[in-house]
């Protein structure tokens, strides 16, 4: 493990902690994640962001599959050390597994939700 | 219950789901806080950012102590509808109880926190 001179606190979010990742020029938030121990250590190494999928359980190099990695230019941590925003360089221009730059393309309108973004890219292309 | 035509996703996280504070103007990331069904539904019922704070258990209306309340302009949800993300003017200017704009006030550096931002307010005048 990476020997660091300060301490997340992991406990409240049973070994996890979510993970804003926000675009380093315009400040577009793209996405949410989450990190254990292990994907924040080998963020802050390789300077590229890597998560934990809640889903399949394991370490997620983000881009992997995609080509669509994030590079990290800056790691906030917020007040009670259990938050983190990354400001990224978001590779091809989209974080969206559904071909968005952003994961937060719908908007709450009239107590519904309307796509108010435009796709950049086609995942069946890119998740063959 | 406010009747929506879309679910949120708070099985996930136990009823909870992470609510990002976003300045809609600068795009600066404030915060990030919870919300149970009851805060959502309040939060796009009256346009002020309720919360559920998990330390206290109880619904917290951001802003109750402080007067800093944030006063909701958009509100944006995730692709996997289980984040949220709030576009919001922050009344008097800062989001973070201990007297900064935002809570992501420290950088990683050389293994290290370092604060990066300057206090807004005092939180002794403000937090009697």
């Amino acid at each position: 493990m990476l020997k660091l001179d300060f301490e997340l606190d992991f406990k409240k979010g049973n070994g996890l902690i979510p993970v804003i990742a926000q675009d380093y020029k315009t400040g577009e938030v793209l996405m949410l994640a989450y990190m254990n121990k292990q994907a924040f250590d080998e963020t802050v190494k390789t300077h590229r962001a890597t998560y934990y999928s809640r889903s399949r359980q394991t370490l997620w190099k983000k881009g992997e599959t995609s080509g669509h990695v994030q590079n990290v230019r800056e790691i906030r941590v917020d007040c009670d050390n259990d938050t983190v925003l990354l400001k990224v360089d978001q590779v091809g221009g989209a974080a969206c597994h559904k071909g968005y730059k952003s994961c937060f393309f719908s908007k709450v309108q009239d107590n519904d939700l309307k796509i108010v973004e435009s796709k950049i890219f086609d995942p069946k292309e890119v998740y063959k």
